[in-house]
This record gives structure tokens, C-alpha cells and sequence, in this order.
């Protein structure tokens, strides 16, 4: 009998690793298991989708069921959820939810790719048909012809993370009235407050309500009820963040790491053997620190499901670790985020020198030059960049890679200071924002000298 | 008496240089010579100008002569030509143009910072009125003045290198008639030929007509003459490319290296003692082959005149060397590259790897996602990134900057397939070009594996 990988989860890690094996082994007999009916979807698609940006929700689907059947034999079995895993004897129990009835499924290798779900406290009200989590591609749909049919003019987005100021912006697109709240005092908490207040400043300048260190107590008949009043809502959306789809695989005595998610090693081996995890119900290996941590994003689910299919089909891959890149833009404010914040650096032990550099996209004299603020943070020791925030306009914030491969290469300030970036008028000012920042950061150990 | 620094040139590479040695040195007598009338101009914003793009020519002035005597306490004398260098004595034979007078002036250092200048080839008629060089902002105001007045409908320019396509396409957007003629078979001869090609098909597509392998051999009464017929023009222009200003160090026996620029070392010092260079006239040393090139641009005469004034001013500092970073762009074409192309990696004795690679800017679903190609170079032996280049449409090019950067550092491929770039649907692809890239030329060395 051939050698079989079952995968859980048909979304980015599961399909990548999948994908990887089939590659790899023609030979092996590789089945993914997916709960809903599509494979390969982007999630991080969805607040586009509901702005109108995108006209059909299967626009978001990568690869679907059948180009995974008929083009890389993967034997994709939809509305099938595996309900146990027994890693003695290498079987998954499977429910197959269309034709309600459950089988069991021997493994040779098992990847556990079952992402991560919206957080839903147990906040009076939540429950509400006007209260709407952001999860499924489905949510997406229903959303979007909500938005479309005229009826939600009032929206209050509960969360300034990253899918919370999406969504905003998605509603903006829509043409209502939209209100963020956050209990915390700032809105997207992995960046340092001084550049979270330049992405606030953005967002009410793009007509945004943004209340900030305020939680939200309840949901009650079309108000979202606050410790300091009430805000009236057509529509509430939950952007709270997301928890690890772990609950299969700690039932099977898998070990787990920190937030609760699936702890892997470089090689995207869990705890039992022949099993596998990657994505955002997977932990990853942060570079800077050496910890885990959990950081449930697309591209690392793709990443670590290419390092487990490496694996899975018998060659040698380890996970190049995470820095912690994000991007993301609301309305007209781009922003990005690499390394270590300042709050970081602290906690890992580093006295950081930082770094605020106002610039712009072009050449001042090039039409259509937009903002852009780079802030830089450096260990004061050894001047090694540790990290960077960028906020600004269009053109800005993808500007971070250079920042993000710096900080994976471990150059100091000196070195960035003098790297050979690209220059032209339409493209940069002669001395580039990031480059402009690292100058100003270098200032503190030299004076007079950048 | 005070310590004196002359600056021979008052553009980018002489002005970063002085203004470095005033930070760092408040006692230090700083005179910079000029022979134009201005300071601190981006003649790299010429095309933009001539484009109408940019209104006036002197918006291109970054910083006036009045604000470095201000502002800075720097000496700027206009008008100045700097006649002669007496290496021995210590002195500038200088000629006043405005007051037809000669002085000689002191020097405790010396940093010449004269630039490069179109290269203009004997050709037959070439020095006729409607045959136009672009070297000052006085061409540029003439230029654009004349592009402006509607007189001009068809123009043939001559060299299809980075200055040649920008000013391609400033024609362009003034609505004439543009065709570039070269005698190579492609276009920007920094780029590998299927990447010309690329640029090329763009071109057109702009409605630029390309004629390349054909020299030209004349200028005749509004007539170019090619080798196998001739073009009617309105306008002629050159970019034939350029050629340093090192005759004044020449003549002071002051070493040349390749192509005719004043070699400097990693500190930036001439082969005359307290005679420093930097910028279009003087050589940078390549990081990748360890050679002295030219390699004359905007970045780069800044980069170098900051390490110029850190060592005149006292403390050290050295030039972090050059990798051939370039971007432009031609109307809705982007171009850009890094590192070394696939005849120059041959020539420093690499045997290559190379893999291109189809993409989108964005998400394949979200709005405005454009067509980008990027080609990377790798050493077959190590792996090492060597180079790579980018042809697309906007948001395209200034990605290069994340491949100078991994670059400089040295990465091989498996790194870069690993690296934490950053991802959301507005940004790029969840799999980033630049990646994508590199995991097409890793399945050169591993069948299957990616």
C-alpha cells in the first residue's frame, strides 16, 4: 500500500505542504481533509471583498478543489472534519459532515493545519444577528451584500488590530459612518504608540470615529454599550484577534506552546511523531529572540507548509524564524512594522536607540510625493538594527522589506547607512526615508557625525 | 588662521561633503567653488522638468547658495572655475567669471567634487542647433521652454540608456513623436537581454518606436542619418551616457582609474595628500568584485561625499562600495537592478544560476494589481544571490532594494526563499515576486524541491 499524508485543514499551510509532497513524492497518496467547501482561500482578502473592491467571494480562492484533484492528484474531501487523532496507531477519525457519517483514516505523516479562529468573549449580546465575526468566506458573502443592499449606515468595529482598521476601511468604502473602539490606549498594538498615533490621526482623517481605552461591555439592541455611554450601530464587527484551531491536537496529547497554539520545531515536527504542524495554529520561532511566539499570519502558513512538505517528502528544511513583519493600510495610510518594538527590545533585554524619520515617496519636486514617517530602533550596544515601523502614504509601507531583510541580515547602523538602494525621482529622495532614519538614529552615538 | 576646506563643485557630492565637515567642525573655514549659478541641483530631475512635470527648473535646487552661506557658514562662490591644482603648495588657482579676475586660494583640504558630463562623439553635424545635450538646468529650461511652445513634434533620441528612455518619455509626455536609436541590440545595456527585452515591448507599447544595432552617423538639417536611412527629427537628443570631469586632477598629476575617473580608496582620498574625491567624477570600488568602477549616480555621490567629510572633518569613516543599483522608469514601464548581470557575474569567473519569475504587485484579486517580472542571478557553487532585476508596471521597481539589500548581505537562495517580507492583499502576492524568484532558481539545484 502506498505511503499516505493526510492533511487537516485545506488552507494556506495544509495545501502548501501538500502541494510540496506531491511535488516531491508522486508516489505517495496525500489526502486533505477541509471542514467548509473550499480550498485555498485568502482570508486576508475578505475586508476587500466586503468593500466591493473584489465582485465575487471566489475570487479569494488561490487553487480550488478540483485543480488540487485533476492537476496534483491531492485527494481533497470537503465538509469533512477530523474529529480525533490517535498518534499510536496513525489514525485520524474523520466526520464527514455531507453524508453524516465518520470513518477513520491511517496516516504514514499527519499535518495538522487548522489555522486559527476569530476571539469571541462572553460579552453580553455578542451572540446577535447585528454583531458579526469576520471568519469564513461565507461571513464574507453575507457581509458584502449586507453593505451593498444600502441598509448598515452606522458600523462600530470592536478591535484596532489589523483586522479591525481593514475593516473599517471597508465600511468607508461603503460609504457609512464608522466608529472604531478599542479598550487599549492606542490602536494596533504591535506598533511603538508614537506611530500608532500617526495611523489614528490617519484614520480620523479619512472620516473615522476613533475611541480609544474604552471596552466594550455589551451589545444591546443596535448599541454597542461602553463604560462611557452608547454607540448607536446598524452593525457591530468583532476585530479582537484570533485563537489557534489547537483543541484537535491537544486532545491527542500533542504538546502546546505559547497563546495555546501547536508547538513546532525548526522542522515543523509537533511533540508526537509522524505528526506535523504548520500555520496559524502553529507557533514559529522568532529570530531576534529565539522564542516561540504565536503570529498567525498567510505568508508564515505558507512558509512553514512549504518547510513541513520539505520534510514530510524526505529532504532537510528548517524555518527560517519570523520578525514579526506585518503591513496593512487603512484608507489612505499605509503602515508596516518589522522586528522588534520598543516594548519588545525591552523585554528582551535590549537598551534600544530610536529613531523618527519624516520624508517622502519621491523627490520633493516629483508630482504625487506622499509622506512617509520611518521610525528605527537599534541596540544602543552594538548599534545592530533591531526593528522599524513605517506609516505614510501611498508607496510607503512595502518599503519595510528592506528594513525586514536588514534586520534578518543583522546589519548595525553603520552598514545601513551605506547600502547601495535605488534611486531615482519618481521612486525616492536621493537619500532614502529608511536610509534618512538610520542616519538620524546613528546621530545619538555620534554627534555631528550621520 | 582657520583651517580650510575647498570643494571643488557645488553639487551633490561637494555640498554633503562640506556640509559634513561644518557639523562636525564649527572652526573649519569651508569654501565651496561653483562654476554655474546654482548649488545642490538634481539633474536627475531633468527629464521630469522637460517632462512638465515639474514646473520651474528650480524647484530641482534642493538647497540655494544662500542657504549653505546662511545656514551652514559655507563659503559659496558662484561663477568660480577651478583652473588649477597645485598639489605641493596646498592651493586652487581659481577663475572668477563674473569679474573676469584669477586668485589663488589655500587649501588645508582639498575635496574635488566635479562631476561627470555628457559625452558628445565626433559625429557630423552633432553641435547643431536642434542636436541638444542635457547637462544643466539652463538645457533644461531651454528644453522644456521649447517642448512647451508646441514646436516640437518629432524627436529622435539618440542612446537607449537611463537617460535616453527618461528623456523618451518626458517627449513622450509632452505629445510628440518619440523614437530612440542605439547601436546596441538593446536597450539599457545594465540590464540582461530578456530584461531589455522586456523594457523594449513596454516602450513600444507607450508608442515609442525602438530602433536598435543601428549607429547613428550624422546630423543634417533636422535629419538624423542612420546607417540604413535617416529619421526627420524636430529635435535631436543625446544620451550617449557620460564621462568624468577629471582633467583638473589629471593635470595635477593625481591618479585615474577606469574610464577616466579620479581613483579614490575606501576613505575617499586621491592619491594626493589632503586631496579627496568623491561622486561622478571619481571611482567607486564594486562590493561584489572588489574592483574600482564608474558607476556615476545621484546615491552615490552623496554616500560619498558624507564619507569624504567624516574623514576630513577628523573622525573615519569608509565608503561601503557600490552593488549597480539602478531604477527608472519609461512611461508605465518600471525597470530596476542590482548586483551583478549575467555577463558581468560571468566575468568575475561566477557561474550563474538565473530564474525569472511572472508575477502581480498585489493580490491577484485586489484592484490595480500590475504585471512585474524579477530575475535573479545566483552563484551555481554557493547559492549566493549575485544580482537581480525587476521590469514592471508601477509598484514594481523599488522592490529592488529588497534584493541590494540581501545582496550586501551576502544571502544565498535558501535564505531568501525563508525571508519575513511583508504580505496584505494591496501589497503583493502572498508568495512576494522577489521570493518567487529565488524559489524558481532553487529548483535548479533540487529537482522538486521549492
Amino acid at each position: 500500500m502506498a505511503e499516505r499524508l493526510v492533511v487537516i485543514g485545506g488552507d494556506a499551510a495544509g495545501m502548501s505542504a501538500a502541494s510540496q509532497v506531491r511535488r516531491m513524492r508522486p508516489d505517495v497518496d496525500v489526502v486533505a481533509l477541509e471542514m467548509g467547501t473550499r480550498t485555498s482561500y485568502a482570508a486576508c482578502g475578505i475586508p476587500y471583498h466586503v468593500a466591493g473592491l473584489v465582485p465575487e467571494v471566489d475570487d479569494l480562492v488561490a487553487r480550488t478543489p478540483d485543480e488540487f484533484r485533476n492537476r496534483q492528484r491531492i485527494d481533497v474531501r470537503l465538509r469533512s472534519q477530523a474529529t480525533a487523532i490517535d498518534t499510536a496507531a496513525g489514525a485520524v477519525e474523520v466526520r464527514d459532515l455531507a453524508r453524516d457519517r465518520t470513518y477513520t483514516l491511517g496516516y504514514d505523516h499527519l499535518l495538522i493545519g487548522t489555522g486559527a479562529r476569530p476571539v469571541r468573549p462572553p460579552i453580553p449580546g455578542i451572540d446577535a444577528d447585528w454583531v458579526a465575526g469576520v471568519k469564513t468566506l461565507d461571513d464574507s458573502a453575507a457581509l458584502a451584500a449586507r453593505a451593498a443592499s444600502g441598509e448598515i449606515r452606522r458600523v462600530v468595529v470592536v478591535g484596532g488590530g489589523y483586522i479591525g482598521i481593514e475593516m473599517a476601511e471597508a465600511f468607508v468604502e461603503r460609504g457609512c459612518a464608522v466608529t472604531v473602539v478599542d479598550a487599549a490606549p492606542q490602536v494596533l498594538g504591535t506598533l511603538d504608540a508614537d506611530m500608532a498615533e500617526r495611523v489614528r490621526a490617519g484614520m480620523e482623517a479619512a472620516g473615522i470615529t476613533v475611541r480609544l481605552g474604552v471596552g466594550v461591555q455589551g451589545f444591546d439592541d443596535h448599541r454597542v454599550v461602553l463604560a462611557d455611554g452608547e454607540l448607536p450601530a446598524d452593525l457591530a464587527v468583532l476585530g479582537l484577534g484570533v485563537t489557534p484551531n489547537s483543541g484537535l491536537a491537544a486532545d491527542a496529547g500533542i504538546d502546546l506552546g505559547p497563546r495555546g497554539a501547536i508547538r513546532v520545531d525548526r522542522r515543523q515536527r509537533t511533540s508526537a511523531e509522524r505528526v506535523w504542524s504548520a500555520g496559524d495554529c502553529a507557533t514559529a520561532r522568532h529570530l531576534l529572540t529565539g522564542e516561540d511566539v504565536f503570529f498567525p499570519l498567510g505568508t508564515i502558513a505558507n512558509r512553514q507548509g512549504r518547510v513541513a512538505g520539505i520534510n514530510i517528502g524526505g529532504s532537510y528544511a528548517t524555518f527560517g524564524g519570523v520578525i514579526g513583519t506585518a503591513i496593512t493600510k487603512v484608507c489612505d495610510t499605509e503602515v508596516a512594522r518589522t522586528g522588534l518594538g520598543e516594548a519588545e527590545a525591552a523585554a528582551a533585554g535590549f537598551e534600544v536607540v530610536t529613531a523618527v524619520a519624516e520624508s517622502r515617496t519621491r523627490a520633493h519636486y516629483y508630482p504625487g510625493a506622499e509622506r512617509i514617517a520611518v521610525k528605527v530602533l537599534a541596540d544602543r550596544r552594538s548599534g545592530r538594527l533591531l526593528g522599524g515601523q513605517i506609516v505614510g502614504g501611498q508607496g510607503s509601507a512595502k518599503r519595510i522589506d528592506t528594513l525586514a531583510t536588514a534586520v534578518t541580515a543583522g546589519f548595525d547602523l553603520d552598514r545601513m547607512v551605506d547600502l547601495d538602494l535605488a534611486y531615482a525621482p519618481p521612486f525616492s529622495p536621493v537619500w532614502d526615508p529608511v536610509v534618512t532614519a538610520c542616519r538620524q538614529a546613528l546621530r545619538t552615538f555620534s554627534q555631528g557625525r550621520s
